[in-house]
């Protein structure tokens, strides 16, 4: 069932207010996620130092984690951030990057989603299989392993968490279990370069940050970073010119565009 | 009063002697940071171990200190790289970003500003007005709160302090307390994206390795940072594009663009 | 004497296989790493914590180490990482960037080569010279001191150390004492932006994870690496350009332009 999301209206009121977008992130893509959120009229602030996060978090409107290049202390400063924006009530979102891999990472992955309250839980396929506890071995940060029932995974998973769940692939699912979507836009290029995920999850979390319906927001957001992918695939020779005209075509995205070439579907409970 | 700079006789200093810019800065924005005082020919180096920093120091031409992604490890090897500076007798510039935004980042920058010498400050209007104890509070790391007295307060600060105090915005103030600069060059374009701030500071830190005056040096580095961005935005189609071809700007920049283009009033006590 | 490497089979065998290739590398370039990797259709993953390495080297094809931004904590991770990939019996590059800079640089290499198998060791002149034991001191990470005698310098390594050495520069070394090759090909514009030398050990790695011969990977990889920048070249308009279009070029190397480009001579023993 086809389903028209206002992204524009969300993509406005982010240039208005200008959210402050807290971020404790990778380190391969950190300046990607800073400029994600940038570019699309937010305040992003990228600070993992655990003597200063709570405060970080506290000026924020939305804390964004990312696993991809964890260490145990570093998901220390994770639970402090996440637990002064659940006590401020902003959301959070975390990207599992690269669960599945190792041990470190499903064991930490698990242990921020019982010791905060995470608001919208993002990954891929075999990442999301894997923290909703199915059998899947990750093969690094990037395989997508494709699993027939992962609507259902995903609504079950989300249910159990009291989250919503974000699973990226060739078709997106963004659910709360009460309702969902799937999202169809994207760009083959947005696999053939490192980035596309991380960016996808400031992204997510920018819309978050204006927007109390999160699941709504999570489509919203998804939607806008594809239709600019796609438009950004137009005029790109390679992967190398796309990963540039990604941050040009989402700074220019209008509601025309966003409009026009959505492709959203929702689901019924 | 207008004033001319002679940057491009500085730029070909830096393309002769190939000076190495020792910077401990943020994981943001430290590729663009490097490259961009690569482009101008000169040498960078990115080494923040407490165990090689002060050694670095020693072979290096001036320091670039950022503290965006600080920790208190951090900001001790800060300290260790910038006493070996100071011994040395090159400049250190740091970069107080984000300062006001947490009392971490306030409290290290005093530190910093009170155990080493620190030959030129830079921040945006709300880190300096803060860093001079004006009451400011800043949201995250890219506040703008523009200060009527900043001239004066930077001057003050530059007196108090003993340094050259770059204060960044849409027109950038440099003075030593005895002589002040303002520049007008830039592009609206250099506010939306990150990276602008940090990378000005190493091309201020570039431009201090080969000229003992800093504060002219600091407007010589800034209005070529500058002039290079308005060339980059002629050329742009969005900030994605805009940030690639500053790169190629700065690169190619000659004395006629120098020249031509610079927008420099100088102020007298 | 002219020499053919069949470069496009390997590279057809990197899509296919799309090994993965773990890293422990500096943060100023561990983005362009992980991206070299994903375009030429392979899978990399950045992890560095102690408490994973080992086991995702386990399901690792390559390992890549760079002490670009060494600390003592992150060679002790890089020594877990490689003992592992030691034992699985995979390739380790290793990126001796900046040694001779500081004798933390020195000290650290020295020790991740006498205490784990490095397979491959890679650097400029002078670094390659330093971990020779010849008297060269390195001025920060980019200096390229010619040695007349590199490669019989390379050679004698590559014997020592029971490795293949690479000695990046206008024209490149690959030596496993029993045979060598010199790479000619390269463009200017790679002496003029930070990350090439990096993303060429990252290449390197990725063609070794394919090929045993890994005198023959490594000449392959580089030479596959520069006829890129050399087409890269041809549509850049300067150094921030031309960084894109690096991807854009390696992601469509096919075998008429690796074929017909490269410059390769094989030199007997």
């Amino acid at each position: 069932m086809k389903k028209y999301i206002d992204a524009y209206r969300l993509l406005k009121k982010i240039k208005e207010k200008k959210p402050l977008v807290h971020h404790l992130t990778n380190w391969v893509t950190i300046y990607d996620c800073a400029n994600i959120v940038k570019v699309l009229g937010a305040s992003p602030v990228m600070a993992h130092s655990k003597e200063e996060v709570a405060e970080m978090a506290q000026i924020a409107s939305s804390l964004v984690l990312n696993i991809g290049t964890l260490t145990p202390e570093f998901i220390e400063a994770m639970k402090i951030a996440a637990k002064s924006a659940n006590k401020k009530g902003i959301p959070v979102i975390l990207d599992v990057c690269g669960a599945g891999a190792t041990s470190l990472r499903d064991r930490k992955s698990f242990e921020l989603l019982d010791e905060t309250r995470i608001d919208i839980l993002k990954g891929n396929a075999s990442e999301i299989a894997r923290i909703s506890g199915a059998r899947v071995k990750t093969k690094g940060v990037d395989t997508s392993a494709v699993n027939k029932n992962m609507l259902r995974l995903a609504r079950e998973l989300a249910a159990k968490r009291k989250c919503t769940v974000v699973v990226t692939g060739k078709e997106d699912i963004v659910t709360d279990a009460k309702k969902s979507y799937i999202i169809k836009n994207g760009s083959y290029l947005m696999t053939q370069i490192v980035g596309t995920g991380c960016m996808a999850a400031s992204v997510i979390g920018t819309f978050a940050a204006v927007e109390k319906d999160l699941a709504y927001a999570a489509t919203a957001g998804l939607l806008s970073f594809e239709i600019a992918a796609e438009c950004a695939a137009k005029v790109s020779q390679g992967p190398g010119t796309f990963k540039e005209k990604i941050f040009d075509c989402i700074f220019k995205l209008d509601k025309k565009a966003i409009d026009k070439m959505q492709k959203v579907e929702g689901k019924p409970e």
